[in-house]
């Protein structure tokens, strides 16, 4: 490596993809080099974010929120990641692996639910600076076994299925285009084929990162 | 009254001027005038609004909130008060009295914090879509006595001092100074003062109620 900050690598998709599975992974393998990394996730990864998750995510209020203060949540959780959790570590000579970024925001409420991209494109600014991922893995599958996964997990966990998994096929049509559009504009995107048995991701993800190392530069 | 839309009214000033007798006042007397009124405040108003305020205030987390998370808050709390509680009591034509709005965002997190104020205006913009308050009445009182009479009220109270009423004088300085700006570049506002008795207080507003009922329009 040619300095001692560390990488920031985001993974992104939709849901039942193996986000969590495969972010271990990767967090195992760098460990194997001597890397130390920190596994986080959005919205959320400190207190005061986590809390914010909560509202958006799990909490089952007496009244809809509306698009905006939901985007402006999303961001606000953000901008307490980046300054307490993620530019520390980064500094610090972590590697970060985050469970979700801006992506899925512009997948999400952008594409998704039809927000302004514009809108969006300047309160990523406002919050990020100009700071990019380092590397994204982008985990993609037919939306209906990634959606069938993430309805059996939940099941399993006895959870309550949250207020984003009952939303209907149409918006994960859109979320899944707006992943493909962001992948195929951006070259921090790694594109990894979810579908396959998880030891042939696993080998894909290993690729990857093997030539993100090796090169000593991830884009 | 030229339409059956309601006027919206904010009440500004440090802490302990009196917005809240204030606000009740003006309420009983549209209400003697036969005037539908909702008193509201900020941040908060609604059940998801009033959840955001109290991470902003109330809540004693384990780490700082950053100045850029805070500011989100607050307009993610503002763009679900618009949405689901002003604009539909405004719609319907109630007067709706509210108790802080972004004039404070500006006097406390622009010129108090220092954040910037072109990303407050930026903020201001993208969630009240050019809409103002038909009429702000800025109370204002020496610092030392708004300040002494909130300290009062809250050990009264038996209350914990909030995060803002713990900050130090000069903060309350900028603050202030920045109301006063504010006061002198846009004709909506009303300014009070504060310090006199409240009946003379009193008598000063219901003289601007009257001048704006009676002239149909409020600037």
């Amino acid at each position: 490596m040619s300095n001692n900050t560390g990488r920031f690598i985001t993974f992104e998709g939709g849901e039942g993809v193996g986000k969590s599975t495969n972010i271990q992974f990767v967090s195992e393998w760098l460990q194997q080099q001597g890397i130390r990394t920190l596994i986080t996730r959005e919205p959320g990864g400190t207190e005061i974010a986590e809390k914010i998750r909560n509202d958006l995510l799990k909490a089952h209020h007496n009244e809809d929120m509306s698009d905006l203060a939901e985007l402006l949540l999303v961001f606000a959780a953000r901008a307490q990641h980046l300054e307490k959790v993620i530019r520390p570590a980064l500094a610090s000579g972590t590697w970060v692996l985050c469970d979700r970024f801006t992506d899925s925001t512009i997948a999400y409420q952008g594409y998704g639910r039809g927000l302004s991209k514009e809108v969006i494109a300047s309160l990523k600014k406002l919050v990020q600076q100009g700071m990019e991922p380092d590397c994204t893995f982008l985990l993609e599958a037919p939306l209906e076994l990634g959606m069938s996964r993430a309805r059996g997990r939940a099941a399993d966990a006895g959870e309550q299925v949250d207020r984003f998994e009952t939303e209907k096929l149409e918006f994960f049509q859109r979320v899944q285009q707006g992943f493909t559009e962001l992948a195929e504009q951006q070259p921090r995107f790694r594109r990894i084929d979810a579908s396959q048995p998880l030891t042939q991701v696993q080998k894909a993800i290993a690729t990857q990162m093997e030539q993100l190392l090796t090169t000593g530069g991830l884009v």
